[in-house]
């Protein structure tokens, strides 16, 4: 399981290594801002959903804010980002690879692609960013294309997206300083 | 603050009450089967999201799962529920309350009635699910007629709805074993 990124840094938690490829930023932090400018100016309404825990222990000292004091990280039942664009329903999750030539399945869990599938089959729209950190590249991955390939591997296929299938197929998101991964403009492209 | 049901039971929480009128079910519960037998019926694809929590420390046991040791509740920044349903997006908050004559405004947070608002200018859904406990009655307000009635609290007017408003202009959703809180067909008539 991977551990979010909003962790604060314990005794026991390891520094997040930082390297010239992703900026000091990883990618669900490019993403948050992204979608704050895109609330500021008013374009669209996208959240991150907060990191599913399960909450056993709480203190409540007096006078003071509780405390939980045992949790523990559950896995998303869906993905990672939903919200609304232009009167329609919008989904993705994001993914950093640090893989040279393939994108692995492992990072993706199955009710992930059973949810995804749901929100295409009602009319929604769904698709994957998934970042390579050592090309510091960005695709949008439609989810169609992303569980056609998923279905495949149990006929045997590769349990992987190759990074050259994805290039061909995705749409890299430009890096910008406001929007800095701007994806809007591509599902402007492809969904409407 | 109010803290989610789904904490369970620590030495110094104390226990939920149980009476009569809630069917020993929290409104919460309620919604949450709710939208899981929507999502097996294929009707419609609503989840809550998950309670936010800022997480301050965390532990790596060897050989066992990471252990949350210090975290504290943060306040939503949006609503509760929201989802797909029918192609459009669909965005709700619920309470309960025990107030007999009124739905108290202090139940409901100014960001939230911002993110209502943007839900509604970009075309998506948004309404509330009150439950008022003591009478035992569930009902769905569009979130146009909670908001006007939240901006007249500063021009002096009451800092609360009353029963009686949301008898009359919300939807009485009703009791059922499957969908206990079957609001799906209160969307149809007042959305589509």
């Amino acid at each position: 399981m991977n551990y979010p990124s909003g962790v604060k840094v314990g005794a026991k938690v390891k520094k997040r290594q930082t390297n010239y490829t992703n900026r000091g930023m990883t990618l669900e932090e490019d993403i948050n801002l992204t979608n704050e400018y895109y609330l500021n100016e008013n374009l669209a309404i996208i959240h991150k959903k907060p990191t599913p825990v399960q909450i056993v222990n709480v203190n409540y000292p007096k006078r003071s804010a509780a405390v939980i004091t045992e949790a523990y990280f559950k896995q998303a039942s869906t993905t990672d980002y939903n919200g609304l664009y232009r009167n329609r329903y919008i989904d993705f999750e994001a993914k950093e690879t640090k893989n040279l030539t393939s994108f692995p399945f492992s990072n993706i869990h199955e009710h992930q692609i059973t949810h995804m599938q749901q929100i295409i089959d009602h009319g929604g729209i769904s698709f994957f960013i998934i970042k390579f950190t050592q090309h510091d590249e960005t695709f949008l991955l439609d989810s169609n294309l992303l569980i056609a390939a998923w279905n495949k591997q149990f006929k045997g296929e590769r349990k992987s997206i190759t990074y050259k299938y994805i290039a061909d197929n995705g749409y890299l998101i430009p890096f910008k300083y406001t929007a800095r991964i701007d994806y809007l403009p591509i599902v402007d492209k492809i969904y409407f």
